[in-house]
């Protein structure tokens, strides 16, 4: 008779893999659904994430010379008409405020889904000549989105998310800070911090934002072969500046409309971590964003155990190492354990009483996986080193399954195919918008353009340019 | 003939304190009014006063064994109305979402005015044994109370702010902690950072927060006399856990009611640091919250006097001082010194080539006011220890200025009296809730009850204790 194997703690990728994204999130305590369709309450440990996340992007923003403000979640619905586009865009996702104060409002106002409108009535006011610009303005704030077909962190109603807003005085400068915030903020943190390798690119004209001229993406593939946006540049041209009369005196004495960019990433980021460095187990996460990169287990509530545990912690916090201790003794170890692996700390370091008398403990890795008796001593010195391979590992690793996942496709047939198990490249010239009409339909999408080389293609019709094509989030 | 005296930048505030204020506001570049009614844009150099704030605020929040989580905007209307009194006190004040998608919604939501509701819903999975006691939940989000008279950071339709929620196994557990809160972690931070006298209390039945059976305060004097509540903790008692069924497992294995606290500070303090601290001449920040402790000015372009003015900016900064160069020798000195005295930065350093030369510059204080020369190389060791008197100076003045203006009153018609230009203090057994009554008619309230000692009281009705009475704002 065969032994019965142990229940998984969460449903397979292999298995269903939005089930496994679902147990995930719930077992790992990052949210719960809130109880207005397509809300998500985020709980602590998730919370944690983003506020890790918020932290390093905020400083990588004000690098770029950007200040942080803060605009209303109400906007007047009149304002979103301005920009014929935007609202077309928009208008099917709004939350509409009728009744304030116990009052039928004059005007209903509509809750944010995103603000250029509303910031566009200010930077109208306050930008007068070209000595006022570049502004450059970034909020971090909750917006709303109506939405049809809700998963947690992927597509809510509500997100948190940080959105830029610049003016600029040329048409130039305006484009390169778009492909700065692209390149250098958005595709260095990803890569840098959230270990995840991505593809940059342009959007086509079909998936542009509403408004825009350009937008610029990074798509991260999943650990199911699917495509997720993980962060977006557009440059607006002048659309809302006329829209909004957002005018400089120009050097040269003339009135100019500013040329603008805008720019965001989400909590959405939050979803993509989980399918990006997932495993069976739980998550796995970067050491550089982890809040505790190390929680030192105490197996048994003995005093020795105990004092071992908290003397390791702080010498690893010496080290420069974020580290948690875990002392909840009357809670069984093997649950812990398995806690922390479904949280996916990158480092546990479990002591017993053993432990204590041989001065070792038992060290387990959660990104390489495997366990092994370190000496005590050593750790301090040992671990900054194994967090920096670990972090090396999973973007090596999310690398890997993208290039092994893409497959060069000659037609919307073979493109459909690919897209079932990874990413498609076509040339744009060979599918063009009646080839991507055609993949819509099938629920393909073109998720960018690239250049040859690699490289972000400058122009919406650069000659040699690759469509990467594939399902996405 | 008189000669004329140069037109003040601000209306004094002995002519009109709301109006210096609002000039204030606008001056500095703190904030502007939203479009929608009693919404407010919070601009650059006021949402930076905020981000201090919030950051200086986190720390201790978390300190305190707290965790940061980010609960829904969208409260469905039922939840509002499952706690009596809190419907009732939050009714008034409602935004109410209609509409979603496009369609009329079967029930509709509320945007939230606070989260005590929606935060007992989660509370009541999470919680199940006395184990997972106490829960110490923060969130950092916005929230809408429909204000009919609006004034910018004081009251305004939308504000930012930090709401804390905890559930406790005891009711001595429970009110610990709204304790603790109150004056370790908002006590603390106002008198350390802000440099805010302010008298800590407890609210009477009738000014407390709709839902709570105690509210600790802290009330601060502003400018011009008035009472500005700071922040507040609450002991919630069982009340929103017997509406939401927030029960636990206790050790003797019976089903338990939480006891809660809750407790909130918000962008209001914004506008309490002006009005405590700002002079004719605009703001002034304490050097402890100042994102920017110290200017260094280059009075003009020339290469010399830039390169002494960005080498004593590396200096300054390693010194440990928030630093900041201004070189926009494009617009005229005497404007750009006017701006720093409106936006209150601590010190001001200025270099003009003649400066150089001598291996000098002018140091204007902002706090105690005047200006002098100082060698370059002494100001490294010499500005922090100056930033550390002038934050003592600012806690002094509004201390000082605090008991100058109040005043022990016998009966009602004294309190109003003393009310018109500042606090009265007058015996709670004397005053009771008839006398309240009858301030109230005439725009004065008890702002807190406070012990013979200046501890705070421990029931409504604790012998002795004095009732501090004041216009609000």
């Amino acid at each position: 008779m065969r032994a019965m194997a142990k229940a998984p703690v969460l449903t397979p990728r292999a298995d269903d893999f939005p089930r496994w994204y679902q147990d995930l999130i719930n077992k790992a305590e990052l949210a719960d659904n809130g109880p207005v369709r397509g809300t998500m309450v985020i709980r602590p440990y998730g919370y944690g994430l983003w506020e890790r996340m918020q932290s390093e992007m905020d400083s990588r923003i004000k690098e770029a010379g950007v200040q942080n403000a803060y605009f209303p979640l109400f906007i007047p619905q009149s304002y979103l008409t301005r920009e014929a586009e935007h609202v077309e865009g928009f208008a099917p996702e709004l939350a509409v405020v009728t009744h304030g104060g116990g009052k039928e409002l004059e005007e209903p106002v509509v809750v944010r889904p995103t603000s250029e409108t509303i910031i566009n009535e200010y930077f109208s006011k306050w930008v007068q000549s070209y000595r006022d610009l570049p502004l450059l303005i970034n909020q971090w704030a909750n917006v709303v989105r109506w939405e049809m077909r809700p998963r947690v962190f992927l597509r809510t109603t509500e997100f948190l998310w940080q959105e830029g807003h610049t003016a600029h005085a040329t048409y130039e400068d305006a484009r390169d800070f778009a492909a700065h915030i692209h390149r250098d903020v958005y595709g260095a943190f990803m890569r840098d911090v959230l270990a995840m390798d991505f593809v940059p690119g342009r959007k086509t004209r079909r998936e542009r934002f509403a408004g825009a001229v350009n937008t610029l993406t990074l798509e991260g593939m999943m650990g199911d072969g699917k495509a997720l946006q993980l962060g977006t540049s557009h440059e607006l041209g002048q659309n809302f500046a006329k829209a909004f009369h957002t005018q400089y005196l120009s050097g040269s004495g003339e009135q100019e409309y500013v040329w603008q960019t805008s720019w965001g990433s989400s909590t959405r980021m939050v979803g993509g971590l989980v399918m990006m460095h997932g495993d069976d187990n739980g998550l796995r996460v970067p050491p550089r964003l982890a809040a505790t990169q190390v929680v030192v287990l105490a197996i048994k509530g003995d005093e020795a155990v105990l004092d071992a545990a908290r003397k390791l912690g702080a010498r690893l916090k010496e080290a420069g190492i974020r580290v948690q201790i875990d002392d909840r003794t009357d809670t069984p170890f093997g649950r812990r354990a398995v806690d922390w692996e479904l949280k996916g700390v990158p480092a546990r370091v479990e002591i017993g009483p053993r432990d204590v008398a041989a001065g070792t403990a038992m060290l387990a890795r959660r990104i390489p996986g495997g366990k092994e008796p370190v000496a005590l001593d050593a750790l301090p010195g040992l671990l900054p080193g194994l967090l920096e391979e670990d972090q090396a590992q999973l973007l090596r690793e999310s690398r890997q399954r993208r290039e092994s996942r893409t497959v060069d496709v000659a037609g919307v047939e073979e493109a459909v195919e690919a897209a079932a198990t990874g990413w498609g490249r076509i040339p744009w010239a060979a599918l063009g918008e009646a080839g991507e009409a055609k993949l819509a339909e099938q629920g393909v999408t073109v998720r960018c353009l690239v250049a040859e080389d690699g490289s972000v293609p400058g122009t919406d019709d650069e000659a040699g340019a690759i469509a990467v094509v594939a399902r996405a989030y």
